[in-house]
């Protein structure tokens, strides 16, 4: 087991109406100005943007609205929101939607104490510094309510690319599951996804650190089994509130436990595809990208490959796991080829371009060019 | 799902050679000077002492000994250590030990701040204000070095009492499972135990919390196989350190997600066997009491007792999961029975008495004193 340290200093307020505790979360730290930061308007029908803006007020708060952060967020919105935050000068960011209005928020933050953001992410920069954020979520997928990564597409140059550092844990976050029933089925699914292929990330790295690898293997059968039930029936609260505890800890730290800070290949391979396919939402990427992974890393931890395909899967070989994770994926109505996500195998090669600028990819092994197209193959 | 917040600000250092880095972890925050708390000496034979100062040498942080905390640490300790600390006037207590030694600290931490700390444990007052609290810890059990809460016993009057707060998290925990390879069987077995025991105290509480109810599951099956491994060799470090993780998450909060608190009725009816029997260890007087609440409590909660009993023990009914439970922790050396602890059953209505002080006892069901008494015949 690898020498770790654990410390995550985000407090996550979870539950029930909890939402109109945001004024007074950030009234208490004595701020006084924050940047709204929200995407396409779900939030003004489902209830919680009136209930933040009356949390704000009552608080006595003032804050200015930035609207239009897309899935796959874009680095120019970022640059946009920047400016805003400068010209109004706002003690913190509270980014209020999915994931990719929280990584946005993120972005915005350290973006206020930088001379150009896109530095960070070219050269990997360790963010120290940055607005407070706040979160409130009304997605649970990705797991940046209580996480220091944020990910950010150059659209010009086709790039999705992470920055991470200390300063980008969220000070408060705010997880109500309830406003989370009205999602679409797909949503909720690609939600599961993209939390069981955080976990993936670690887990596959493992084989003798048993609390995380047992710990590991409860949250992926959690987020199938909570996932299923939701797909029957939308508005169980209890399987709402477990599955979006469940992506929270899929990427809060717990998760990677002694198992070398993860592997990582496969969002790096994702991220090309939806970098050069918007449309292709990163759940759905990963739907596609992750079972080849499997497929052709199996070797290089049989025994950790196989005790999950036992242990989450029921299954006696790696092979009828993926095939089980495949149905089940379809099964919640999402594409796991890229030919059924509409991307001909004519694209593998400019695919696999895109993915190899991120090199080194993977720490399971160090992927090769070769190795990438041999995934892309395993997907296709 | 019950509504709940999670914020644990414990920065977590754990692995091989990692306490040669608390000076620097005290000199980053600018404290200048640290009480040292300590046991009986262990550490001066384990090399864990040395490191420690060595460190603190190297970082050039001042410090003074206090020695002496034993198990279930006293009330006079901690008020002769006040003395010493508010004389020396320390930026910051320093516990190096176990769960007495850390809580000891932590009650020290706390009353440098109040005129008498019993009156915290006698009003339950949470709390806020205390001299910050760093640990490194020889012995992974109580989960004190990453939790809130200090128990101490107030000798003249037989009270084995907790306080928590906020201001009781440390501010930064050094683990170093490697230097646990000398323990005696029988405390690491103690450890797993009192692990054990506090996953078991949340963990009854619920059924619906689908990711905290198989994260426990989870939990609970990495100590009873890293146990039994020690038992074998007890230089197993990836056991070690696997066992070490599981104590500190057993009850770092995320094991209470969604639980309500958690019940604890168990641990007030064991500090009243610990209060009146201070030979007896804190996990000891757990192994009697716990089997005997569940066999006691099943039909307050049918579905979480079975799930329990089929998923952690492979058990069809919760009376043949009690007697695994018996006959493992047997194995592992501890007596279940107030009989084979030398209590005899004459005893019973004085430790009822004693454990009856705190009530209200529980939340799954508040006990009478007549339940305290059946449990307490069902553990004779």
């Amino acid at each position: 087991m690898d020498n770790f340290f654990y410390h995550n200093p985000t407090k996550v307020i979870f539950g029930k109406e909890t939402i109109p505790q945001i004024g007074d979360e950030i009234k208490r730290r004595e701020w006084k100005k924050v940047l709204l930061l929200a995407g396409g308007g779900s939030i003004k029908t489902n209830g919680v943007y009136d209930a933040v803006i009356d949390s704000l007020q009552s608080a006595g708060i003032e804050w200015v609205e930035v609207w239009g952060v897309r899935v796959n967020p874009l680095l120019e919105k970022v640059y946009e929101t920047i400016s805003t935050a400068k010209r109004e000068n706002v003690d913190a960011i509270l980014g209020v939607g999915g994931g990719s209005v929280i990584d946005s928020a993120k972005a915005v933050a350290a973006g206020c104490k930088m001379n150009d953001i896109w530095t960070a992410f070219k050269e990997k920069i360790e963010v120290e510094t940055a607005l407070p954020v706040f979160c409130v979520l009304t997605l649970s997928a990705t797991g940046t309510e209580m996480d220091p990564f944020a990910v950010i597409t150059h659209e010009k140059e086709k790039k999705k690319w992470p920055i991470s550092g200390p300063a980008l844990y969220p000070v408060v976050s705010i997880i109500d599951p309830s406003v989370q029933a009205s999602l679409p089925a797909i949503q909720t699914a690609y939600g599961g996804i993209d939390a069981m292929s955080h976990i993936m990330e670690f887990h596959f790295m493992g084989t003798i650190e048993e609390t995380t690898i047992a710990l590991n293997e409860s949250l992926m059968r959690s987020i199938i089994k909570t996932v299923d039930r939701l797909q029957e029936n939308p508005a169980d609260y209890n399987s709402r509130a477990s599955l979006a505890w469940a992506t929270t800890l899929a990427l809060n730290g717990i998760s990677g436990i002694g198992l070398k800070g993860g592997d990582w290949a496969t969002h790096f391979i994702e991220h090309s595809i939806s970098a050069l396919y918007p449309h292709i939402a990163h759940a759905g990427g990963l739907a596609i990208v992750f079972p080849a992974w499997i497929l052709h890393m199996q070797n290089y931890n049989p025994q950790g490959f196989q005790r999950w395909a036992q242990q989450v899967w029921n299954a006696g070989s790696v092979e009828t796991a993926v095939e089980a994770m495949r149905a089940k994926y379809n099964r919640w109505g999402v594409v796991t080829s890229l030919y059924d996500a509409g991307i001909p195998a004519s694209e593998i090669q400019a695919l696999a371009d895109n993915a190899f600028q991120s090199s080194p990819l993977g720490q399971l092994k160090i992927l090769s060019r070769d190795d990438i197209v041999l995934i892309l193959q395993l997907a296709a």
